[in-house]
């Protein structure tokens, strides 16, 4: 997925100011800023196609004051600020399009408390979610958002992430109790109480989950937890047709069925997993599915779905019962980017995903597969289907422009799909560079200049991140 | 709960501008324009001790172009404008301290579409909670959310209200899923699609969510649904302390119990209750509980509550199993703040609301209860305390200042108590004016200005609904 540092063009510096925020700022932060070539390469965009925009310096702040004394340097000297966490960003939310200061915030990594009978903890922005649940198990408790990367918790909150628990247990912004944020103007905000709900005025919470930095540099959340199931069951389940197994999704949701997880590979993708991840899984459309309660409520929901998924054809129900079989399949699952890259030896695996209503998911999947397959492209579809929610991972040869310029158009095509069918851009990527493009289809000139309006409110000089979300 | 209309002075005209609103306006509304006392007095605040400050002028609006008509003379003129639904929000949100327009939007009721498949709806704001329930019944669908009053959904969204089934369903933050709204510029935007989840760009959804009008009009709401369950089962348990009733509360919650209803009423709330509604309960602290899913879900559910309760000496717990006898129970739920009033003839029921994290509920509740006693008060406490939230319902005798002053220290301490246990000063009324001076000690000035900001980039004349939330 790496490309090699040296092929890149170093990044336009940050006009004149940037220089003397270097200077301003390495008295106190001494060897934690750095300006060598390779580590501003790492702080911008590396794993997609979008090009490689390093920031003039790299800062490894430890403490919210110093992310408050960055963010006033910068302010200063009107030099852009942005904030990373592991880089896993999809979209090219790390990017450094006009030059700036990166802030580093992976050393900001303590869980700062638990209060298990709250069921919510505070995080610095750096902690990653594997870490969290390492550090929760013991106290019998998780935090189900789960993107594919072990991304930093701050990063997942800027970019709204999901991932495949988000039908049972939600998004982001469904998790994310309250944070501190220091702001452009270099002051310290905490948007809410640990209290579960309020009604105390803006939601500048939500406001600041998906904002992707452009409004400010979250230092610390507060996340909603959830107790480890008794029982957890799972499996997979083939159909004839991508069709019956999303007329299964929409009937397991539409009768309340609480299911935890319910994700749909295509056939393509059942045969990059088999291959991958030594699974001997029909090549068909599948869904994995996975159940938590009591064991009494397991039985129940496994024994609904099976009769759900027989009403579309579903067969060949595969039970994972042991524990090691159920890591290993959603182990494969979580795999399924990585397995696609064999499919097409050289290429370059480019995730993007879409979420339409679930009345539509059908409609959407279908066609999308039928233009991958008009348009001779290999683009395996996985998805978080039970939200309507799929991604394709499109295998592109970055030396042949051709290739390139075809996946550019198949994407295009698929966000326009999205968008027609009233679904979304962007299900849990962001925004970032790659799909700002899209935002005035979207949202519409009216809503955009609000979002400018607020933007412009709290970043009058547009140093937050900026080139990211409004075109 | 209404005094007389004569009482009460008439608000202070919303400056020279207004009269040429009202002049440009009528025209095209006529008698949908109205200046009358009575109706401009029933068009501010009637349901508080907040005095009642009449707008200038009421327009019955049917259509988002006759709110953006409404919205551009108010700006042309710079005259404030206030959306009212049902008026029954309780911290003076509908009052017209500077006079203005009020937006009357009751008669854009209509369900503008449903869809089963996707388990949502798009509503005017007008429609109240129950038209929208008696609407979805034949399609087995349901919105859980309700505050006790017959609201507007509109006005429940503004507010961020919640109400009992909140513990399970969230609050109307969770489920509302788009809108449009007018802005103060008169443009109209919609903040979102149609799909369950999004990763395009600001949160704006959240952000006009508990806005109270004050960011702009909302004119359609797209909310989530959920399907009625297949099977419900509730009753009541007393318990020997609200403390041991708490910790049930904890213990249930924290072992992930899917619980969609538990609701705590003190000794004096439960006599009110018997006497208002021809009940015989025993008089200590008891919890109401509902549960919803399959038939044998709900039955293993009320099994391990019984449980849990019994741990804390809980007793005596009797299950309603017949559909009349849980009907009878929950009316007497939300008919808690009628009941209160015969306690204290001829005086006035001021309901109040904080939320505390869950782990200080039990704290908060007897802290209060020990203030009540020493204060002399009658203060009935129910609450949602799933959520950690719950109501004082302070009957005070409006005629005697002594009782008035009484009554505002008490509320005052409360919310005092809430804000020192890491909680808020409102937890599903909103702030209005009531709570106004609460927020710089709830947010901090920082986060106060951030919000400023927000308020004055929407609506840099200060004209939708001025004078609530921000102090």
């Amino acid at each position: 997925m790496e490309t090699s540092v040296e092929e890149r063009p170093v990044a336009p510096a940050g006009g004149a100011g940037v220089q003397q925020v270097i200077a301003a700022l390495s008295a106190h932060f001494g060897e934690r800023l750095a300006t060598g070539r390779a580590i501003r390469e790492q702080h911008a965009n590396t794993v997609t196609w979008l090009a490689n925009e390093a920031p003039d310096a790299v800062v490894f702040v430890e403490s919210t004051e110093e992310v408050q004394r960055v963010v006033r340097a910068c302010a200063q000297h009107r030099v852009p600020v942005i904030a990373f966490g592991t880089g896993s960003s999809l979209e090219g939310q790390i990017n450094a399009p006009k030059g700036g200061i990166s802030i580093d915030l992976s050393r900001m990594n303590r869980v700062l408390s638990v209060h298990p009978e709250d069921l919510d903890c505070v995080v610095e922005p750096g902690v990653t979610r594997k870490q969290l649940n390492e550090h929760l198990r013991d106290a019998g408790l998780f935090f189900p958002i789960d993107p594919g990367a072990d991304a930093s918790l701050g990063g997942m909150a800027s970019t709204r992430a999901s991932g495949t628990n988000a039908v049972r247990y939600g998004t982001m912004k469904d998790n994310v109790i309250a944070l501190t944020a220091v702001l452009a103007n270099g002051e310290v905000i905490t948007t809410a109480r640990r209290a579960k709900k309020s009604s105390a005025g803006y939601d500048l919470t939500r406001l600041f989950v998906g904002a992707e930095g452009t409004l400010g540099i979250i230092t610390s959340l507060t996340l909603r937890l959830a107790g480890i199931p008794e029982a957890i069951s799972g499996g997979v389940c083939a159909f004839p047709t991508v069709r019956a197994a999303c007329d299964a999704v929409i009937l397991t949701i539409q009768t309340g069925l609480p299911i935890a997880r319910i994700e749909l590979l295509d056939e393509v993708q059942v045969r990059a997993c088999n291959a991958y991840s030594k699974l001997d899984l029909a090549e068909q459309p599948t869904l994995f599915v996975e159940f938590h309660g009591t064991e009494a409520s397991v039985h129940e929901q496994s024994e609904r779905f099976s009769e759900i998924a027989a009403e579309y054809g579903g067969g060949g129900f595969r039970w994972a019962t042991r524990p090691e079989d159920r890591t290993r399949l959603w182990q494969a699952r979580h795999d399924a980017y990585w397995a696609c890259l064999p499919l097409k030896p050289g290429a370059k695996a480019l995730a993007t995903d879409v979420c339409v209503p679930l009345s539509r998911l059908a409609d959407c999947v279908d066609e999308t597969k039928r233009d991958i397959e008009e348009m001779g492209m290999l683009a395996p579809i996985v998805g978080h289907v039970g939200d309507g929610n799929f991604h394709t991972v499109t295998l592109v040869d970055m030396s042949d422009p051709h290739d390139v310029a075809k996946a550019k158009d198949f994407i295009a095509r698929m966000i326009k799909r999205s968008l027609a069918m009233g679904g979304t851009a962007t299900g849990e990527h962001g925004v970032g560079q790659g799909k700002r493009a899209y935002m005035e289809a979207e949202h519409g000139s009216a809503t955009l200049d609000a979002m400018r309006a607020i933007k412009q409110a709290l970043d009058p000089h547009d140093i937050m991140n900026p080139g990211k979300i409004l075109p």
